[in-house]
């Protein structure tokens, strides 16, 4: 393979496949990139087993044909710091690869690219299309409330639900559930758990190139993401996910209304008393006619303050892992939120007050004087 | 002690005093911060017992003196995050202290004032002004050549030597000794070593504020660093420092100058090479007419370079540790840099082509062909 490129270009496209090659593996060839030169043109790839990246071909002069798996990390540093605009990537048979640019040159031993895992082919029947600004937010709304641990993989990942003209992602770890929807065009009835880690790479490569529209095509198994700039391919979760639309009742004893950012703070501050040192000690809400106390109390001190509300219904005294409460806080969109409980124990139901595109549901802590 | 101040003003102080909090330490209270309420003003204390920190007394209403000792951690992040300008802060007999900003209260445990290891007085004899921006360029242009390992732990400080006029600062760590000198308006004569740690922090609180000047005092076991903002003792190291004026000769053999990014770069490419995967393989320089070749070779792979140089003197064959040559080549402010050498295994020693303030020595590593 001979090719002759820009160094900046190659680099954009180096950044894109980075986010699938594997960093610690027993398979050496799953550490590299691989470089592809052929009659459609000049373009890399990665594969973690995972989840696969392959980019669009990009602007080269294609001197002789042929592809080589350079180890991701020398490759990319190499190209990084060359001198000069214009470089040239020449691989014998032997997969030694000269890297030249001015008057410098590299070589490195790089892998026969016929061994690299190609990406597999994805049927393209079952599809979704969404402007990528909005895709990359219904991600970042709802991710960190994700499983983190294994014990059940299922819930490691997102929900993606396509049923009547809506797409719904949604998240669920055990103690909260972040719901958001967005209407889209399709007549499609599908529904598939992608895994947390394609999701956050794809919000990467996303980026600033806001405004390009993304495909998903379904199949059984995997994800195809067509952007502009690239196609990744990902594995599916198996297992059945919670019925999450039942949970979200409409019924409440105690609302309150309330300025995001005003209670966000407030949960901040008090979360400085209970989350300290990695503990999770509850922060207690006390809800009484238009005043809210939040307080807390450890063998570190004590936090107390009181926040004006709205409220309807009846009084309660409640208590949570503020974490909880502050992550959905940060992402709704909305300046004002609505919080609905019913007693001590059951879950609470947030949302902006102007639309219900997004909600979460949060269980409380057990409630102790 | 009852004080009211300003969250901003305190905030700053904070940031200072915290540089000389102990992290880890079997001694409680030097996990804390001092503050100091009496008929002088209202200020901040640390002391890991390496060095210590007191603040200018800053700008308060003292309702009532005294002091308490606060965890540094939950103070600075409690005061980071309240709701208004104006706080408060009381603490009571038994130093249970109560920090109120608008409608949020904190209640925590503090240690009695007066169990706090305060700052020793130091002795004025011994002084030595300097600017500010000055002291932290010397500090900057040397620093990373102190030993890191505390094998001879005189080494893992600087010499701060008056002499002749002269401040000079000198590091060492066995393979490089680099040293920066500035005219200063005194005529004494004295030496100290300090340690890395404390020459590092004062360059962080000097900061931005440049044009200030600093005032060092020298007492046989310690150094005090009066600044507008606050004082820093710091301890000073036992043992002989190297006779660094000996080993600077100007005899050479071969002499080379060259641009100081052009060989900046050129070392930073070969080292993707040789310092790959934490190993320490030898960068070759040949330099033959006014022809540099850098090139490097590891099982990895290869890089190889040509430069222009200016060149006198006999053509030689050296190889280098490219870390130490970068180190110095970043620091040095000419754009020009002389390199003069004898042989394959004596040191090289690198200046900046228009002053000798700040000068280089750098051994090579065995030369193997």
């Amino acid at each position: 393979m001979i090719i002759e490129c820009q160094k900046n270009i190659l680099l954009d496209n180096i950044n894109i496949v980075a986010r699938a090659v594997s960093s610690r593996t027993s398979l050496p060839i799953l550490e590299c990139i691989l470089l592809v030169a052929d009659s459609n043109g000049f373009r890399l790839m990665s594969n973690d087993l995972e989840m696969g990246i392959e980019t669009a071909n990009m602007e080269a002069n294609i001197v002789e044909e042929g592809s080589v798996a350079l180890e991701a990390r020398i490759f990319s540093d190499i190209i990084r710091r060359l001198p000069e605009d214009n470089l040239k990537i020449k691989s014998d048979e032997n997969n030694i690869t000269v890297i030249k640019s001015g008057k410098s040159e590299f070589k490195i031993l790089g892998m026969a690219g016929d061994e690299f895992p190609y990406l597999s082919n994805v049927e393209k029947d079952v599809s979704c299309t969404i402007n990528g600004e909005t895709l990359k937010n219904m991600i970042r709304q709802t991710i960190f409330s994700v499983a983190a641990e294994a014990s059940k993989p299922v819930l490691t990942g997102e929900l993606f639900e396509i049923k009547d003209n809506f797409l719904n992602v949604v998240a669920v770890d055990g103690f909260r559930i972040s719901h958001r929807k967005e209407s889209i065009e399709t007549d499609i009835l599908h529904s598939a758990v992608i895994p947390s880690k394609a999701l956050n790479e794809i919000s990467k490569i996303i980026g600033g190139d806001d405004e390009a529209e993304i495909t998903m095509y379904f199949t059984e198994r995997q994800v195809l993401f067509e952007l502009p700039q690239c196609t990744m391919v990902s594995k599916l979760l198996d297992g059945e996910f919670i019925r999450y639309e039942s949970v979200f009742t409409s019924e409440y004893y105690t609302r309150i209304i309330i300025g995001r950012h005003t209670l966000l703070d407030a949960l901040e501050r008090a979360a400085l008393i209970s989350s300290r040192k990695s503990q999770n000690k509850p922060v207690y809400l006390q809800i009484a006619g238009d005043n809210l106390i939040i307080s807390t109390k450890t063998e570190m001190g004590t936090s107390f303050e009181e926040l004006y509300i709205e409220h309807d219904g009846k009084d309660l005294d409640i208590s949570f892992n503020p974490r909880f409460l502050m992550e959905v806080l940060r992402v709704i969109e909305e300046d004002v939120v609505y919080i609905h409980m019913t007693n001590q124990s059951n879950p609470c139901i947030i949302r902006g007050c102007d639309n219900e595109i997004a909600r979460y549901l949060v269980l409380p802590l057990r409630y102790r004087e």
